[in-house]
């Protein structure tokens, strides 16, 4: 089910700004609210899970809506229906765009819970997520304790690296210093499209692996082009026609931010309050979120069991290896001692 | 000794291109032209070895200009006083720019050969190098198989793989898309400084590594700026003061044409033409050229020996680990039964 849920008043960021009735893009399937799941999406995700997600739902699945009632929220700051740079605030006539304030992982997490308490949520059993869902699944650990069953955070670590930081910084470069960003202040029909591209293409690099482009392309070539270069193009261009380039940088800028120990004391000592079962995902081919990084912080994590998602896909494999995922999520659900159901796909 | 050598007359092209009276910037060491080494730089190197590859020169290391005759050249389309899009054709007012012809590793190994001609040095005992640097190696083991006694390339595989052509694409679509860039026709004072600038921040994310980050920059911050954020900012601005983007644009395709079987045939077999003593050298940390990459190349060479250069540093460790490496490389040349110097650096 699709729902556009609006939170009259004021929401206070971690940063401290405001915003005023934000709206929430959200997607619920099933209707069991016993028994609850929370998805968060990755950069360019949106509350669509069953699209970027669709491996992982169905009967027998680790979203199953026959048994379990499960949410998918927009982020704050997205583009796809939940308040962000695109949105206009409350009375006005133009899009935030670069006014829209600063936010952090914590504030998404501090809006999906008070969308849950719309919902009539209470409980969460699982949540999870990847990649910048990850950190919000890490915080969530920490923001609502008491409301959260278990955490499955995937391809992610403690807090944003040098490395993945450094990566972030080559993108924004790219955005702000195409001259159609105009400081952000673009129209919508003329966006900065080279550079949110040149953004995309190398992002895709690094969600991808050595091995996936070359058992993928290797060296094939049409007209003078590589298979790879006419790939990564396609991206660039696709992402620009559904992607908003004020929005890709708040959302850089609060995977950034990405620290559990940020304002609150030493990390690994803040990771340890993490005490529900943990399932920690890394992949053997993430370039960007290397399989050591994720195990770091599955052996920080008091009560954590850490799998390995052995793919060459690199960092999307956590997108593309579903059936392995689901595998792994199912097992470490059954092994919580809960009910899993099987349906189809086989024994446990 | 510096030197400044023309070669009168036209140059061929593997492309189908010409160039008339090719000069190019040459740096010797030594006097012994009985025993003579070639230096290949990378992308953004030049004749100056001393410079960028100091630790490996000097009294018993491996460039010691008491005991061999040391060259480098500045690569054919290179900026750094060999001919490349910033030189004038001759008689023309206006450098070639967008318009100087289509190079390969093959055309600068030509090059390199024609001007160790006019230096009078017949046989080389061992050409090194490492990445592009590594590339112009390997065709030196096919083009002039009996000229060259020994070959080391470094962080290189058998053909420019699909990860790394995707790399390429997203720094090309930096500079092609800076509208400054205009089609390469830029004046040399308003070059298309922010396009290249956001291809060296990539570059230099592809020649490092999640742990030399981390550990060099973790999340350290000044006024709001983390570390790394300065720091790639900083690389790309003095790229832009020592660089040209054609040139860069003229080389990146170079690189991403190496394949040893293009147009000869399947590249193992071609590979495997290449009988000299090879000693080949990979990085445990490299992102861009995979250590499996680089074993890979040395699995298929009919004589080579496979070395392991244990850095956290990334793609850039044949740069900074040199100690290191000056020891791999005196052990493979002393293995080949050479007499090599020892100086003050102790037993062999």
């Amino acid at each position: 089910m699709k729902h556009l849920i609006t939170l009259p008043g004021v929401f206070h960021l971690e940063g401290g700004g405001t915003l005023r009735d934000v709206e929430v893009s959200v997607r619920t399937w099933g209707r069991h609210r016993s028994s609850a799941t929370l998805i968060c999406h990755a950069l360019t995700g949106n509350a669509d899970a069953d699209e970027w997600w669709g491996g992982l739902f169905g009967m027998g699945r680790v979203f199953d809506p026959n048994t379990s009632y499960i949410v998918s929220t927009n982020v704050l700051g997205g583009c796809s229906g939940t308040t962000g740079p695109t949105s206009k605030p409350t009375g006005a006539d133009e899009p935030f765009g670069p006014d829209f304030p600063s936010i952090t992982i914590r504030d998404m997490v501090h809006l999906q819970k008070a969308v849950l308490d719309e919902l009539g949520v209470t409980h969460l059993d699982l949540v999870i997520g990847g990649s910048m869902g990850g950190m919000q699944v890490l915080e969530w650990g920490i923001l609502y304790p008491d409301r959260v069953g278990a955490i499955a955070p995937i391809a992610v670590g403690s807090a944003q690296s040098a490395w993945a930081i450094g990566i972030s910084e080559a993108q924004r470069h790219a955005i702000t210093s195409d001259p159609n960003f105009s400081a952000g202040r673009y129209p919508p029909q003329a966006p900065p499209a080279d550079g949110l591209a040149t953004a995309r293409m190398f992002a895709m690099c690094s969600y991808r692996s050595h091995e996936s482009f070359e058992s993928k392309f290797a060296r094939t070539e049409d007209a003078g082009t590589f298979g790879v270069q006419a790939y990564l193009r396609h991206q660039g261009t696709t992402l620009v026609e559904r992607f908003d380039a004020n929005t890709y940088l708040t959302l850089i800028d609060a995977m950034d931010s990405h620290d559990l120990g940020r304002n609150r004391g030493p990390r690994e000592a803040i990771a340890r309050r993490i005490t529900q079962p943990a399932l920690v995902v890394g992949i053997t081919s993430d370039v960007l979120y290397p399989l050591a990084e994720v195990k770091a912080l599955a052996e920080v994590l008091p009560n954590a069991t850490f799998a390995v998602l052995d793919s060459p896909q690199g960092h999307d494999a956590f997108l593309t290896d579903t059936t392995e995922l689901d595998e792994i999520v199912q097992g470490f659900l059954a092994g919580l001692g809960r009910s899993v159901p099987l349906g189809s796909h086989g024994s446990a």
